[in-house]
């Protein structure tokens, strides 16, 4: 009964899939439980709603981009 | 002061609505507490999001409907 | 796939019982999933540990108490 | 590596950036942490996803404007 | 600055250090992000606290045993 | 409403209290919206489940100090 939530930026279809398929074969084979007994949740946030060191994300990404 | 979220894909806005109320009522009631000192957050997420046994819900949700 | 996370105090074993049992019953019912894909988990805090309107409930508790 | 959230309705971006800044400020003072320790994350909701009291909060603001 | 926090049961030491190295390393190389940027959360529950399809887990253990 | 979480390690009483008073009188002033409409929850975890750029917290603290 494993859950599992990845609050990220956004990552496209693909990534996620690679995501939920990934984290749940790795924790499934540490946690000696099966896969079916897993559920994994990403989370997407706009860079605006993320702070990171006290600095919104999306205004330290425009500065790196100067 | 219970804290409740409910993590889900998209519920309608009645839905929501009937979760919140009715999740208030039994919680309020088995853990003998007002009505009033509770807050319920409905969380939506895209099938894409949920990794259900290691797969996207919106691959075995369009698997299932073949 | 719900995923239900109930942030509460220290509930008894056969509260957590009843909450995980009826609240799984009624939000199966008007989400109209199988009670079978629910998962809840019911978080327990000190009250020391929450706050209500700026203050720790610890306190407010014992405030009462007087 | 302390990780805030914080659950709100839709504040601005100005709102975002002060919570992010002010709140990663005080709780790095409080915990004696640095400030690029802390990860703040500003979660947002509609209030039709809001249950406050067992009522959803877009019912009660509805009923507020009357 | 992705967040990964995993809801289990009682990992051992071992195990905790395993899940935090190993989904790091994964998430790090699908989302193209560097390690360093990542913080993995590993929360413990009793099974008391989990209910899968609205039966407390310590319960479907027990019964399990038998 | 706001709902606001604070996942640390083990702060003391005192800077439970701190944190509940400041994070909610700072919040309160950004999103104007009255303190008693706030929740802080202080989370408590071990450095042994805290990863950091894909390393336990623990070990990391444990290095540092030789």
């Amino acid at each position: 009964m494993p859950f599992i939530s990845v609050e990220a930026v956004h990552p496209t279809h693909e990534q996620k899939g690679r995501l939920i398929a990934e984290i749940t074969r790795i924790a499934s084979e540490i946690l000696e439980l099966p896969q079916s007994s897993f559920y994994v949740l990403v989370k997407e946030n706009d860079s605006d709603n993320w702070g990171v060191g006290g600095k919104q994300l999306s205004i330290i990404l425009a500065e790196r981009e100067k």
